[in-house]
């Protein structure tokens, strides 16, 4: 079993008309990820955001939680928390994983919702090919969600190692396919880490 | 194929200490479950709670998205606002669903993340029966969310018709399951109604 590790990237981020910005951290995104990820066993749960004040920001709500009073008043948000780091860029983000497990290469796959062909540089696994790789390899491996309109396609193909398919909710019998990356980041887990025998009986 | 509905529900709901109490509408429970009911297609996404005010105030955040100028700003808000409605409790939103489908009879399933043995009264569907059932049968199906600490029982036994098994995460391998209902809505739907040709291939 692969040690699974989750990050939100803020920064590069396509917003609505193509361009490139940083999106602002949401304290919701904090409390929620650091639950669904903490559920599902990730190793790691990092904020990506290159503004320091927003990193220090959650580094301080971190910190309250986590702490001795945060503790005393909420332990499930202090156990969630545990989990929780930032960094500047999503190659710091490989750096620090790698170091934590002794030197290991981080498989690294993005997420988007646009994501349908294959790309030879980074390859489109299905989901339970994904799924079947993080359970009978060692190592670590980080599953990487954008903000906003999605992750910048060079961050893509300069930092990821290959991709996971769109979750397509109804498979475009409709067409409306706008999960908040609250849900796709609880899909994706259960898709990849979640208890099947119990699920599929 | 049933028409799925869905509802959070904040009373008759549980704290920490057991207490029977009603818990707040929150601005972030009305988007994400819009949207990701409709992402996956469901006719209806229904807000329970007995307070008027907080009923109100929900009417009038869904009319200023599907009003004019709201659709004009954010048509995605507004494609997924349409599937809200607010209720003062589960029975009523059974009968306006009932209604809204021609009067057939609702099958109401609760969710719990403490629900994994059988229960004669409300029997325990796995989601893999559930899903089948969904897709095999016709008429309406309303799958219920609790919030705060999830549904009181009496309101289970009077007014479901059966439950789903708690997600479990990792099926107790650890013991942290404490999702947030954001997520627990998004992975529910996902086994239920998310497209498994592309899911699993």
């Amino acid at each position: 079993m692969m040690h699974v590790h989750i990050a939100l990237v803020h920064y590069p981020i396509r917003n609505r008309h193509g361009e490139t910005v940083s999106t602002a951290v949401t304290n919701l995104d904090i409390h929620d990820l650091a639950r669904t990820a903490t559920s599902y066993g990730c190793a790691g749960y990092t904020l990506v955001t290159p503004l320091l004040q927003q990193r220090e920001m959650v580094r301080r709500i971190a910190d309250h939680w986590v702490g001795e009073s945060g503790k005393e008043r909420n332990p499930i948000r202090a156990r969630a928390f545990e989990c929780l780091t930032v960094e500047s860029d999503l190659a710091a983000t490989k750096t620090s994983i790698a170091k934590r497990h002794g030197g290991v290469p981080v498989w690294t796959l993005a997420t988007g919702a646009s994501y349908r062909e294959n790309d030879p540089n980074t390859p489109l696994h299905s989901w339970n090919a994904a799924r079947s790789a993080l359970a009978d390899n060692d190592g670590a491996a980080l599953i990487v969600f954008g903000t906003g309109w999605g992750l910048i396609e060079s961050l893509v193909t300069d930092t990821c190692d290959g991709r996971l398919p769109a979750i397509d909710a109804m498979a475009g019998r409709d067409g409306y396919n706008h999960l908040p990356v609250r849900a796709a980041v609880a899909i994706a887990l259960d898709r990849l880490l979640g208890a099947r025998p119990h699920v599929l009986p």
